[in-house]
């Protein structure tokens, strides 16, 4: 099952994170972009293919270092239908480099378009006989404002399919919790209400470590109220962004972590993409070789990380 | 502005429904399947091209009726990249017909990532010195959950490019109450905390009749919450689906309107592009012009729902 795989890709790399391939224009670097423009002109086809490129550099230089990639599909969909082309080929080139892929898409709707939704990340479409994959990852994040018959379709696909599914649950932004922290008549949160909802959907179906396949998205800029959800979510694996660039640290991201130090997935993409501009590494590699300062970025993420679990 | 040019469209049609261009291959008439399958077999591209043939048949059959469509992405998306190739085709077919066009896209995240959903439909996409458009919307439906940062980026592109936004508050699903209907500390539910939220943000910018550039999802199978949501959000226009196919009826959307006979956008899918294949259509015209059932059925849903407004 896919929450199995996962840990297992996490323990074979020592590392539980993931790197956020959410990449523009302005981020490819100028021997990429000058490369793509000068054949196809500034097009969304250069673009996309420039970031595709990009990517793929990327990748090769994390593939040994991380257990999964997170392409945002928004990052994308801003190159049209050439985007949508990039973010294929970007999962794809992934999984071919042994990666996990989880579709960041924030995908949500009445039960009849989940299904759509979970048939194009998860899933598979008919087309006459055949049945042919739109976009293939092995994992999915979705919204859950329309309730269960939004998620159920996606929950079935995850165990005819073998993939994964995070719910939002509590976000890393400013404004989370401006709906998700309302206090219900129950004294929980609407976030924690949330939260037992997924529990249930995971503890339904658990693999080898007492985790499910139906994941939860929680930010790594609220540490507290990660380590109430960490209690409420026994089976519930966590995908974490907000780590580096959002202000998350190895430090606050411990309380997302189980005693044995599985349970969440901390995510980070400018500060693992844009390493080679970032102060930190900056001037480290020449502009062509801008991948090296990633794969050094992805490193000290990891030896944060793996610093910070030390003493859970 | 959005808002002003919508409730024109109403006026000149004299037809507050849209039509939900939600396509599936099976929903397209055997003989445009024929058509594609022989030119290019069981592929996404032959699905995704019949379907768009699909749509313009449609379309050309009720543009003189309805003033809006709204395309719903994941019947795009699940036939990959030729899916929303045959998305962006369809919005730019309805708008050179003059029509309004609404991406059902539900889209959101934190408030850099909001920002490139924005820009993919309602914006525009820097590259290098140019400024593309990726999918060419007149509105697009978001997502509450992430709160004001995930929503701020789309109301900015709607003042900036004309455009406008409809928030899920009220979803017509049978689980929306899960989590929307939880009664909070202050006496209100979710959704009449969300609504008050959107409400604010369309009485900040009102068009001539009052209403604002940010809308409203508001199922047509809960009639009483759109009652007293009419009142809430008086501000903004309501886009409900729900009519048709999921049982809202002519009766059950009239709470959704003003006194004026002003503030909704009633949408339907299956029962207007499926009106071929449903009992009360089937069999009165030849498979080649199924388009002229989905014509009847915009016009019975046009007088269905101004025989309702009738006794408003």
């Amino acid at each position: 099952m896919f929450i199995d795989g996962l840990i297992e890709s996490v323990a074979e790399k020592d590392n539980p994170s993931v790197v956020g391939l959410d990449p523009k224009i302005e981020y490819v670097p100028q021997f990429i972009r000058t490369e793509f423009f000068t054949k196809n002109g500034f097009t969304m086809e250069a673009a996309a293919e420039a970031i595709f490129a990009y990517n793929k550099l990327i990748i090769d230089a994390v593939a040994d270092i991380v257990p999964a990639v997170k392409p945002q599909s928004a990052y994308y969909e801003m190159y049209g239908v050439h985007g949508m082309e990039a973010f294929r080929k970007t999962a794809d080139y992934a999984k071919l480099k042994g990666l996990v892929v989880i579709a960041d898409c924030k995908r949500n709707d009445i039960g009849s378009t989940a299904a759509c939704y979970s048939r194009a990340y998860l899933g598979e479409t008919e087309i006459g006989p055949e049945r042919r994959r739109a976009f293939n990852a092995d994992a999915l994040t979705v919204t859950p404002y329309l309730g269960s018959d939004g998620i159920e379709p996606f929950v079935k696909d995850c165990d005819a399919y073998g993939k994964g599914l995070f719910v939002l649950v509590k976000t890393s932004n400013e404004s989370s919790g401006q709906f998700q922290d309302l206090v219900t008549q129950s004294g929980r949160k609407v976030y924690e209400e949330v939260a037992r909802y997924v529990n249930d959907l995971s503890a339904a179906n658990r693999g080898k470590h007492g985790y499910g396949n139906i994941g939860a998205v929680v930010g790594a800029t609220y540490p507290e109220e990660a380590r109430s959800l960490r209690k409420i979510m026994k089976n519930a694996y966590f995908l974490v962004p907000g780590y580096g660039y959002q202000g998350g640290t190895g430090e606050s991201i411990k309380s997302c972590f189980d005693e044995k130090g599985l349970g969440a997935l901390i995510a980070a993409s400018r500060s693992i993409i844009l390493a080679y501009k970032s102060d930190r590494y900056k001037g480290r590699y020449p502009e062509e070789e801008f991948y090296k300062a990633s794969r050094d970025a992805a490193i000290d993420m990891r030896d944060d990380i793996k610093n910070a679990l030390k003493s859970i």
